[in-house]
This record gives C-alpha cells, structure tokens and sequence, in this order.
C-alpha cells in the first residue's frame, strides 16, 4: 500500500516537473533548493505581467501567502486562472491566515477565483479558512489550536468538502483528507518547527509531486508529507544535536537522498 | 553582574515573545532562523495594509533598512506608530544610512516619526545619524571610520541623548549606550564580517531579547550582543578554519545552543 | 598563461571592490555571500530612487532578471546607464530570457539602453538573446539546447560581436567570447545544477573580478569561471556524497578558501 507512495518519488525524477513558485521572500531559497533536492524543476518570479503566461506551461503552481502584498495577489489570482485554465495543479499555502484583515481578505479572494488541488497549512490557518473559531499567532499554530489529532481531521475534512480540493494540515501529526478518507502521517521530529520554511518546503515539495502525478492528488500531497517527515527525522539523528545550522544542512541532504526504499521502510500512516 | 544578561536567555524561551520584522530579502531567512535559534517567533510581512495591525500585537518590531523601497518606508512608519501606541520595543537598523540620499531621508523620517527603543548600526552609520562626519562605503564601515572604541563610545552616547533610546555600535569591539552608562563587549570573531547578515542578526536578536524584557531595553542589548559574539567565537573554533559555508551553519548552531552558563563563561564585558 | 587568471584572486582581495547587485529575491543571499567568499564587498539594493547613486560609486553593477518586476527594471536601466557613465563594469543575467514576453521585452530594453561589459548566461537565454531559435524551460536550459560544445562557442562569439562585450555561456563545458578568441572552461561538476543560483553566483563572481580589473573584462570572466568550477569540483570531493545541503556549504567553503596556487593547480580551459 505505501508503493502507491513511493512509487512517485521515482516519478518526480522522471518528469522533473516545472514547480512555479509565487512565494514570500523569507523562505524562497529554501523552497527552490528543495523542489530541486526531489527531482523537480522550480520557478520564482511574481510580476503580474507574466505570472499567466508561466503558470499555463507549468507543471504545478505552488501559492504562498507568507509576505503577502498587492501585486503578489494579483500574480496569485491571474496565475491561479490561468492554470485552472490548463489542468495545472494549485497547490494553496495560506501563511498568516486568521492573522490580519489582509491577510483574511486575500486568502477569501485566493478561495473565490481559483480552483485549488490541495491547500496545505497549519491547524490555526486551516481552522479559520473552515469557519471554525482560531486563534492565529504570527506564522506559527496557536497553543491552543495544537493539535488534537481528532479535531484536525474534522478540519481537515470539512475544508476539503467545501472547497472540492486536497486538505493538508501539518504539524506533529500531519492529517490530509480529499473529504472521504483521512490519511495521518506520523513521521517528522519536533526540531523541524525551530527553523523557518518547514511549511513552506511542504508546499513546495506538494507542489512537486502534484506536477509529477497529477491525477493522484491525495496521493502526491501524502508522499511529499511522507518525505519531509522521514528527512526531518533523518536529520535529527544525523545532525540534531549539533544545532539548527547542521539540522537545516541534514534536512535539505536527506530530502536529496530521499530513495523509495528509504520511504518504503520508515513511513508512518494510517487510514481512517 | 553577568546574571542580569545570561538571564535573560531563560526569559526569551520562556516567553517565545512574537518579533515582527520589516527587513529586506537579502538575509531575511537567517534573521528568522536566528530569531528561532534563540526561542523567540519570527513574523516577517511588509505590506502597509498591514503593518500596523501586526506591530500592535507584536512583542517587538525590528526596522531594517537593507533593500529600502518606498512601500516598506511607509510600513515601517505605520507600524512603528502603531507599536508606540502599544508600547511595543521598536528595533531600528539604518543599513547604508549615510551612502544615499534615499537611505537618509528615509532614516530622517523614521527618526522623526517613531520611538525607537534600541538603535544598532555599524560606526559610519550610527556616526552619520549622529550628525557626526562620516564616510560609508556601501552597507559596511569605512575604514576611515573604524573603530577607535573611545571614539565610538562618545558616538553611541551622544545620539542615545538625542533619540533617548540605547544605541549599539557593533565592531570590533560592541558599544551600547543608554545615554549614561556605556558597556564595551570584546566577544566576537573577524570572520563574522565575512557573512551576510551579521549585523541584521545582532538586531533580530536584539528584537527578541526585548521582546521578552522591554522594561530592561539596555540589558536585552547587551544580552542580544554577547550571544551573537560568543557565537561566532565557538563557530569559529568550531569550524572556521574549513571556510564561509562551515562557519555560518556554526553560528546557526551556537546560537541555538546558547545558554546561560556559556554566556557566563565567555562574557568579555566592561562598563565605563 | 593560467597566471593571468590566477592572479586576479589577489587583486580581488586587495582590491575588495563594491559589487552593486540589482538581483532576485531568490539566490541574493547566496550572492552576496559568494561575493565576500571572494573577498569583495557587495551591495544589494534596488530602489529607483537610489539605483543611480549607488551604481557610480561601485566597482561593478550586476544586473540579474530572476524575479523581474516593472520597478526593478527601472533601475536596472537608471544603474545600467549611471555606471556606464562612470566606467564601471556592467555585468548583466538574464535568467529565464526567451520564456516569457516580459522578460523578452525587459531583456531587450536592457540590451537597448545600457552598454555592457559582460554578458552571462545558459545555453538557451544567450541563444534567445542572439536571436537564434532556442526553447528555455523556467529558469534552466532546455534539453534540446544542451550543449554541443562548438555550437555553443558560436552562439557566444556571434551575441559578443553583436553586443561588443564579453559573452558568457555556462553549462557542462563554459564558453567565454570576446568576439575574437574563444575560451573553454571543463571545470565544474553536474552537481552544481542541483543547487538553485549557481548561475547567479557565477555572475556575482564576475563582477567582482571585473570591479577589480575593470581593464581585463575577458580574463575577469575567465578567472570567475574557474573560481566556481573548481570550487564545484572541490566540494563535491568533499561532501557531495552527503547531499545537497553539504554541497551548498562546501561549494561556500571553497570559494572562501580558493588560493592562486589551488586555480593554477586544477584549471582545465583551453583557447580556440
């Protein structure tokens, strides 16, 4: 059963799909090291003069909100139709959602005139994307959002239902629904929340799979989970205890050297 | 004596107080991995629609003015405002002030419009604020102007008395004055001049420090200081010697390893 | 006759000329970092009201079209135009040319107003930019581009005459053109493909050999090749079996260590 996972590790290889990336400032390197570090092919630019014209020769369209501002959200909506336009996956990351008027206003906007394939966030974002009362703290899950799994899975469902796409939330257990089943990823080591753009690489590496197999949307987003759950753990054995500088360089080493087998003998999940 | 700074280790984890940054994209993602590295939150976001409404809501503000535009000058007034409104510490770096006639209108009107808390800058450009002849070269000192430390001392004391915040000078040998006392720090290493960002951390740092102690702003820079000077002593034990890329993952390391007891140990501080 | 590249490393350092970098959100850190590695000094600002300022005071101005916008093209021509008029080289990327009208139209106007000194790029964005018929994907060359050899040293010769600078083609085998002799640089390792800017940093070492030899523009080129090449080489010999994370921080170590006698010891170019 976990082959139908792995199995697309190879692919991404093969396709080497183009990842187009509007994405926030913060993190963006890491994002592109890490689409390149699974196989794929990353594109960075946000001008609303050419976001349509690379999101429709895309393979995947990855939407971070993470530095929102005006023009981004124009590049996010035109990129965002124009591959619906051309049956090329959205992957959505709604950083800071619940956070600020802004933010709450672009994200409704994002939800409204793009028809998303998977949207992928912590439990605080994705609680308040769903209607269901949060409490946003900066870019991070609130203490009080965190996370009963149970409840992540209700979220989780509800949002896929409502808007017909993939449902994502990460954190110490990571829950993805498509409205019907629910898939619990246990891999991944706390150390991961003490760097920036953990998030953010989720998205990416969505993004990534979803290029490579996009009739296998439920799937693609659980493989990518998958794979940065088990590197975050091989990392930590490898470098945790030496700081955050060696964990980041171990992360980013172990999600290049990621093999089928690797994912084969170290996945956690469950169906329910 | 040292106490009252290595304490305040413990209070940044304790409290993980939430530092808003308006900084630029050139070494925003190692101000927000080191923001993380000593327990505090990094949020960066620079739009105007809404820089008000997360300064408030903020433990601190840090301005940096790195890749100035015209959009991030009006989101740092807002929510400067809006974080003296709410007695939020404001953190203020003034990159390059001094080398363009942009960079110093736009320090003028920060200086003019917000309360800083603490001030932290190389000697040419806290000298240029100070209205003390100056020479920058780019984002860095000129060596016509580094570092006779009595002289940077009479630098830092003299603009902590007009703007009435802490001002740090940081060199060689780190200067910080509250208008009153000055405190000399001789932790640090060359090598640290060697990477990007140096300086952007020191200040990110200084944000999370007194995010967690705002009613102890003198002693949070002092602290913010230290760590960072310590850091790049071990990294350099460490790893200096294998080059750039080895030193910076160790200063990543050593400052998310940092504790009070090294802190303690190492401290090479003096008042006067 | 490798001396006349060789000792461009020590002038470099003695030099420590100011890189000024109008660049892309995405690879920015890795350039500046790769410009002090080197030993000069960069800055990255792109502000139109400052372009201009800055770019007659620097050694170099490196114009990159990563994450291209209406406003940093604006400065890219007011920098472009304000270095020309004051003999500072002008070094220019343009990454992703050929795959959106925008960077088409941006690339073009670049061409149009701005006199280079150095043009760098891949197989495919040169041949774009030649007007001979080529297909870039994203960011990276196409397949069909990849590089016959012979082909490519035609393509930088042709764009060299036609542009009167020096024209940079890198890939497995880099080509340098000053329209009269061609260069062959085999230095280098595939692996420097799996990292994101190594275009970029290749483009940010040329400017800082041409800020500090402004007069040998083609052995500047040459001697920044090399640099990253051997560099490319070194760190995979060393931590390339770890993966890409290790490769990025040893391909920084190397570039920070790399000697005269280690350039002179390793180059593999040849003249035609």
């Amino acid at each position: 059963m976990i082959e139908q996972y792995s199995n697309l590790i190879k692919l991404v290889c093969e396709k080497k799909p183009l990842v187009y990336h509007i994405t926030n400032y913060v993190t963006v390197n890491d994002c592109a090291n890490i689409t390149l570090a699974i196989g794929a092919s990353p594109i960075m630019a946000d001008a609303p003069e050419e976001s349509a014209d690379i999101a429709c020769v895309s393979s995947a369209l990855v939407l971070n909100m993470g530095t929102l501002n005006e023009s981004a959200i124009a590049s996010m909506v035109s990129s965002g139709k124009s591959a619906n336009g051309s049956c090329v996956p959205v992957v959505f990351d709604p950083v800071g959602a619940g956070f600020s008027a802004f933010r709450n206003k672009s994200a409704a906007r994002i939800l409204n005139e793009v028809k998303l394939s998977v949207l992928r966030g912590n439990i605080s974002e994705v609680r308040f994307l769903a209607g269901i009362q949060s409490e946003t703290k900066g870019v991070d899950a609130s203490e009080s959002d965190l996370q009963n799994t149970n409840d992540a899975a209700i979220v989780a469902k509800t949002l896929s239902l409502q808007l017909n796409c993939v449902v994502a939330i990460t954190g110490a257990v990571d829950v993805v629904s498509d409205g019907k089943k629910v898939i619990y990823i246990k891999n991944g080591h706390p150390m991961l929340s003490n760097l920036t753009g953990t998030g953010c690489m989720c998205s990416s590496l969505i993004g990534s799979f979803c290029g490579a197999a996009p009739d296998k949307l439920l799937e693609a987003t659980v493989a990518a989970l998958l794979t940065m759950g088990i590197a975050g753990e091989i990392a930590y054995d490898k470098a945790g205890i030496n700081g955050n500088g060696s964990f980041k360089v171990a992360l980013h080493d172990a999600v290049s050297c990621m093999s089928m087998d690797t994912l084969l003998e170290r996945a956690k999940l469950y169906e329910a």
